[in-house]
């Protein structure tokens, strides 16, 4: 039973025999392969962005840096979520991408960025003189940190601040396959057509080995990304493995089907904490992570069925005798280790 | 009248006269020169601290930036104000200077850290794992941005922490001098016996004319510190003018004189506003700066009046028909400005 | 028929093998898996070195570059060959992740560093001032970009130098593997033991799909190592991906015997060179790269007869009417292919 | 007897007395002042530039590294000569402000790149691909670390290259005035007239305390450089002091006067070497600087009768009895002086 990460799971069969099927004769490396150019058309097909430039990596820190690298100055602020991966999670790897810009954090239910907040920090910023550092971006997290989905109207309200302001507009997409799923919208309506500029399409927690696309909707920033991405060592030489990863999890619709699926199994679960004595969710559950305040000897339980799963510490606490949890389901969660969690819990 | 900066008043001539003095013939450069020895002494003796490495620039931003950049880590994190000048005023140049550290920024009143907060955000993000970024410094301001004062019973709750999380304790002390006239303790008493490491000693404000000691208690940063400042292109070669200026300065208690007189002119403007009908001081007045909220109408004589100073804008706001304004005193503040600026705003 | 790089080959099946059997329940990422407990030990074991440490990431610019940031400070040298990949190929990571440390170039033949040239450039950048920038490591490459392999004799008198300057002494290893097949020397006799403190272990060039080993003899550089690979995006959460790749090559000898296949190819390629009318061999051949100037038409038989490979610019040419060009053999490189080239080469 | 450097001379007396005529009053800071302007805009008046943007620093190194910073990419590379300040001096300064640009070392005669050079290092580059790092400048020395004056012909030359492969074009004008006066050209005819988009105009080793002007020709590279030197710690508060220093130096020629007369004294000083036995200058006598080889114990005579200077060290070396010395005169060098180090030299 592991509701540890998505990242835990494995590679999906599609995927694993796409990259074997690879595998077939001398092939130029950096991305000069029909491979990549075939894998980079179907983002754009996904995406409805046929101008798009499209660019692998093989981890999500590595998609957010550079993209934020390609798009900002080293005096520009980029404003996020306070609980924002790139914030909490990236060991400063933005930082060194832009050469020392600074994250700006914003607050918001549930890891969705307030309007309203961002509005006046950027028209705050932008007031202050060189010392201040200008508005230069602001990152959005679909499916957030505690896994809520941006609509196509919040989503509408940001991008209406960036335009305003001048930010580019981030989208961090770690789990961008379960915020379509859980938004039940078209890629392109949560994406550029709500006027995101650059997007982190992740793959890797959605069943690929180590894949995400670095998506810039306005291709005049391609050349920069293509500098930042070589000089971070992150321009695979074999490339066509990489790309076969996200030529896999987009044919016909598998990427939504197993975002679909991973979805389904936490509302599945958030369900099946309702029977749960004390047990409260902390946040609506619209994608794939199930965030709750327990009862201590739940956890306890839980642990001793097998089940694996993070504690959820931040910088708020539950009571003394309760515990606040983290579960991440997956493209392979079974019903059955749902089922097994939930029974533990109850007691 | 001019309370918009300690930075609009002119050089005392005590420290243009030192500066002509030091015009004598050939010196070596780079600060190989007996004068520099002399001012680094006094800098050692002002601060009771035989053993400390001292260091010359001639901005305050180049001191905090090359002092943290030489005791932090990029992985790392500095835990500071919201409101510090190294967050709010210095363009990124800590994160340039440590080539990507973040600052986390702390609340507390007055620009003073709650130490309670400190511990707690230094806890969790210790506890959080490679891509948290390590706890490595808390810098605090004094005199702070909001004109308060530190005094051993505070400072000694932010080393306790500091000491705790293994935290280098730096002071950025732009104001320093308004500081130690402010708290009536000795400069040993407010840095290195509270526990502070590092400090940013000011001169620029309080009657130099671009001098600032970066001060490392503990010499073993010294050589780290050496190679920032000259890759930074703030070792300068005709150093003796520099070093003059800190002679000149530390001659007698000439320093503290002149931050004691803009002390005294500070407190003098905060007992007229008492007599300003809808005055409401932000801050206790503690050193050389005034923060008040007043009706719009005394703003507008004084401005009539030809007084210089500063709408204070922040994220917070006044009421429609007031604003908050900052006036600051420096060493050659007259009375007479003082009463003048009273009168105005009286009406 | 490729000979355009050891990279444009595909995975050895034993490779791909391993990867999909690592694809077994759930792991936990980012390298908390014993997969790569098991791979890291490999690693030392073959290059008998009980107690260093080692990292994985996916391409050798990230290996290099992150070994070199955690080694050297942004203001020391770097002393490497002129045509060291570092400096030619690497669109400047290594000034990235060093925070902006210089490459100073030396000379030698065939890409081996000349020890007393190395031995003259130290002593006198050591005897510079702050300015100078201070000897921080030397860098070699083994196999170097022109196919040489360093012996024990010349890397000891590198390692003299090294010792005497106190240089970090780093190997760029990419194809580490054809250096010690073509050394016929025990991998620990021309690294560790040799004086070698930091290497980057090849894997992608040699069978796998992008994986290289970072190993640092002195474990005391580690933790910096483990931070640098985070911050550079380049820790991967499904880990057991990336170490079943060293897993597999370091499987009984495996690695050597595919590195020794390139090489003997590569033997077989030059010893038919030299059947070919106005071949002339730019280096000994004594990994899996040649080096040829040949008649303009020989190149243009070889690219009708479909061969790939590519015409060697460099800052030296070859006369009018000659052309220089480099093949690469590499793991999969069939006996058959060069008795093709040869062919179109002789016409 | 001081000829160790022009910066070890002091503030001539009429830059002493702009300063202390500056300190009048309250005066808004960084730069926002009528001196600053003024003094700006004799720096575009002694230029012929009237739309060149104007940066005032206080140091050489600060001067080149936020020119060259807001002028290239990180990923770009930077062609200077071997002998080039920006490599030998500057303590990676550069790199630190352009994040990580290489330096490419060019050679040619007494520090001017041979143009030929360059092309083919330009043209290579640019052929290369992404991980070659792009040609993005050319950075001159003017007068040359040398002590040779660049040309309208020698420096059209290097426009031309310049302009072919796109590159910014810098010089650093540390001793610009001595380039002017020993080139007897407009400083019009030897900058934007001959092609140079950028320069470092040097007051500090010209009699001024510590002033340099960067001066873009074109003025769309400012906003760019102001935030590089706000960020850098490089932006003065009490601007007027810094701006009155070249105030006075170009009021009428003083500047030209004084780097005419420190060009006479190195003249002079030649035509004294030619009478010392075994006397070779290494370098024509162009502006303040003169290099020379000379026997042991002439040298060992001039250090006895209290000349100060430096051996110049350098990758080449003179014989065993030989030493190779540099003596730089400057704005207040004495004929008295030059006489008694020739008696000294002669014995």
């Amino acid at each position: 039973m592991n509701f540890a990460s998505d990242n835990a799971s494995g590679v999906h069969p599609a995927v694993m025999a796409a990259m074997a099927a690879a595998d077939d004769g001398y092939v130029l490396g950096y991305g000069n392969d029909a491979l990549t150019q075939a894998a980079q058309e179907r983002v754009r097909e996904a995406l409805e962005a046929p101008e798009a430039a499209v660019f692998f990596v093989t981890t999500g820190t590595a998609a957010n840096a550079i993209g934020l690298g390609a798009a900002v100055q080293p005096w520009q602020r980029i404003f996020c979520h306070e609980d924002a991966h790139i914030e909490t999670s990236e060991c400063a790897a933005p930082e060194l991408f832009t050469a020392g810009a600074k994250l700006t954090l914003m607050p918001g239910e549930g890891g969705l960025i307030d309007a309203d907040a961002l509005d006046h920090a950027a028209e705050f910023w932008a007031g202050e003189g060189l010392g201040g550092g200008k508005p230069g971006a602001v990152s959005i997290t679909n499916s957030t940190e505690w896994g809520r989905v941006w609509m196509p109207e919040t989503l509408g309200e940001i991008a209406a601040v960036a335009r305003q302001h001048g930010l580019v507009f981030h989208m961090d997409g770690a789990r961008f396959a379960n915020a379509v799923a859980g938004s039940s919208q078209a890629p392109a309506d949560i994406t550029h057509r709500a006027g995101v500029d650059l997007l982190s399409f992740g793959g890797t927690k959605n069943g690929a080995m180590g894949a995400e696309a670095i998506v810039a909707f306005d291709p005049a920033i391609a050349e920069r990304m293509a500098y930042m991405r070589k000089r971070g060592g992150h321009l695979w030489s074999k490339h066509r493995y990489l790309a076969a990863q996200f030529y896999a999890l987009l044919e016909g619709d598998l990427w939504l089907q197993l975002a679909g699926h991973a979805n389904a199994m936490a509302t599945r679960l958030s369900a099946g904490l309702a029977q749960v004595d004390g047990a409260r969710l902390l946040q609506p559950v619209e994608s794939n992570q199930v965030f709750v305040t327990l009862p201590g000897d739940a956890d306890d339980r839980a642990r001793a069925a097998g089940a694996n799963y993070y504690k959820w510490t931040s910088l708020g606490e539950a009571s003394a005798d309760e515990v606040t949890l983290r579960f991440v389901c997956s493209w392979n969660t079974r019903e059955a280790e749902i089922e097994a969690l939930i029974a533990a819990l109850q007691g």
